[in-house]
């Protein structure tokens, strides 16, 4: 990278330490930073800093938020009684995007996966515990639809159990607007035994 | 993106205006910064803010550089009789991979393109005409194969004609480890007229 000098190297060097960013679009993305007008270059790099000072963990679900309270958890019009455990912050966004669902969340931060050193005390269980205990009515599981998602929920189911709240685990199947042609057996499997009657 | 406060909702905006990163992609990024070490996203920044505030033309061949003159142009075992004259600083780092070329370069910083209002003057050829009429033994144009890249490739060859300087144009034609029924018929058919004896 030496023919276009150390500022441009370090920065595509940077952005190509970005998840899912290779070396043609760092460079690319490079490029684009030094033709912007500087006022936005100033404004991307404020950005990052601030997201990065300021962001902290909701102190009731542990979403991502500016204040103490996340804006979900501050809304009095929502119902209090129902947690969805969610795995992350964007698996909230992606419920909330339906437009159903009007209870709470609780975000675990990951899930757990021993092949990856990520035990039930990585993740934010405790809290949830905690919030299980003060009263809810439902617990919907909501972790991802693979090995360690699933064995999130197995964990999660276990714990609620004595605690005697209703534990729910969001429902398998084929996806809506899907080709049952190309949904793989498990999913396919779970359909036909998950079947309700119509 | 309001359940996440307006810090991320910013820098998930930022992320999302680059080229190339949609919506999907910025989020990720976003939750990847907020996840950094801080000293990781203040490089970040600080990187950004560098290249913008100090990277400039180069006083010779307009490749973008940190100093007065580049380094290629800077570079004494280079033969500086030999101009590439190419679009992007980019398409000069691609023929720098090929470890091919030792002559030196001239960047255009685009192409003629009426429909997107960029005329020759909007285009780095007066500086070009400048360092031919100082006398070169050649100028090789790679500008790129498409309407635009031709239509500059023709224009500095008209130009060049008086000027007396050998002008040549990088070859068309199949490209190597290319598939002949995945090649489209133009370059097919150039690659038939300008065949070669073997």
């Amino acid at each position: 990278m030496r023919y276009y000098g150390d500022y441009i190297a370090r920065l595509i060097e940077r952005f190509g330490s970005l998840p899912g960013i290779g070396g043609k679009s760092a460079q690319r993305l490079a490029f684009h930073v030094i033709a912007m007008p500087v006022e936005n270059a100033r404004a991307l790099a404020s950005a990052i800093l601030d997201a990065r000072e300021n962001v902290r963990y909701c102190s009731v679900c542990c979403n991502l938020t500016d204040d103490d309270i996340c804006g979900v958890c501050g809304d009095a019009r929502r119902d209090a009684e129902t947690i969805m455990v969610v795995e992350d912050p964007r698996d909230m966004a992606a419920y909330e995007r339906t437009n159903e669902y009007s209870g709470l969340y609780h975000v675990l931060h990951g899930a757990i996966s021993p092949m990856n050193g990520v035990g039930p005390d990585d993740l934010k269980i405790k809290e949830l515990l905690k919030r299980v205990n003060d009263g809810v009515n439902e617990v919907i599981i909501a972790t991802n639809p693979n090995v360690e998602g699933e064995a999130t929920a197995m964990y999660i189911g276990k714990l609620m159990k004595p605690l005697g709240v209703k534990t729910t685990r969001i429902a398998h199947g084929v996806p809506i607007g899907g080709d049952i042609e190309y949904v793989d057996e498990v999913t396919l499997a779970k359909a036909l035994l998950w079947r309700r009657e119509i």
